[in-house]
């Protein structure tokens, strides 16, 4: 099992949304969400760890697009190395290749699913809305602004309409909550998902200067 | 009086933080308090429209640190041409030049005292939460982390301790509230202060498996 020291070195250029400060906090839900379900913890452990271990700045895009195939490799080179046996090698691989919200491969195992779902929670909550506003200045994004009619509509916008964190509530992080298989991670995303919902509606009645 | 086109126009190159939705979110409260208050509208309005034009983007810091003695300049020249008489020119200045937390010029007039009050309410509430996950992710620091308890009680930093969100916090932002100079303000900030207090427990408390 890669040590934590080993494992903070992977991501030393992160940026703040990918740091390892997530992969803790992913770690820590993972490791509760596993020990209650059955699943197997080194299986999750060494997931959450290697996870984004490879190309998860997001200003890299390509590299980004594909950093779950980069990582379950990295993953593969480093497990080998410790003489894991292949058919767990490949379980963390699986885990690794399933963990993107939308991504071709999906979760098989309750050890993927716990990746996934824990992976997931870090974006809602009061985590989330840091994340989603340190996301946006870092793509150079505006913080706040209304979406359009259409955009709520259809989450299509408009032309010229910019993206912001409260567009990436509405197309992403709104339907998360649905998209989660065990039912401990499913009750920790109901009370987070109310709180970042909320804290989109008082951001946005705070521009409008109702508070 | 500058257009908001004109004014769109300087904060074209600002980062998520200091760009022109902060001016248009300061401008609807300032004009918000300035009637309550019964301030001269006209010098708020010309102050907040021009208080960060010149050198706002903190990733350049030494203009950032003058950036208040810069936009004062610049709001000269703007005011001069436009053929406002040289006193309200020097009332504008003021408001800009006084309107920073740890400047040397305090805020002498009631315009003065809306500039910073309604600059300030920006750094509160859902608001103040999103700017600053943002500026910490541009400035490369980490979103979340423990303030040790030697910066708790002394606001002074271990060797080595990461700043974050939740030391500008305790060191910077929730003092704000008790620095404002208007009644208008202080109703306002209240609230706001007691919502981005509640922020940072709860994140604190996500982060540590408790939610």
């Amino acid at each position: 099992m890669p040590t934590l020291d080993q494992a903070r070195a992977w991501y030393a250029g992160a940026d703040a949304v990918h740091d390892f400060d997530h992969i803790q906090r992913v770690l820590a839900l993972a490791e509760r969400i596993a020990r209650v379900e059955g699943a197997d913890v080194e299986i999750v452990r060494a997931a959450v760890l290697l996870h984004d271990a490879n190309g998860a700045a997001p200003s890299d895009g390509e590299r980004r697009a594909a950093h779950h195939e980069d990582s379950a490799e990295f993953a593969r080179e480093v497990l080998a190395g410790e003489g894991w046996p292949a058919d767990r090698i490949a379980a963390v691989q699986h885990c690794i290749r399933a963990h993107r919200f939308r991504g071709s491969e999906r979760p098989q195992t309750l050890e993927a699913q716990i990746m996934f779902d824990s992976d997931k929670l870090d974006v809602l909550g009061a985590i989330g809305a840091a994340r989603t506003m340190a996301y946006a200045a870092l793509a150079g994004e505006p913080l706040t602004g209304e979406p359009s009619a259409q955009f709520r509509a259809t989450l299509q916008k408009e032309p010229g309409e910019p993206h912001t964190p409260y567009h990436e509530f509405l197309f992403k992080l709104s339907r998360v909550k649905d998209r989660l298989h065990t039912a401990t991670a499913r009750a920790i995303a109901a009370e987070r998902h109310q709180y970042l919902s909320d804290f989109f509606d008082r951001l946005h009645s705070e521009i409008k200067g109702e508070r």
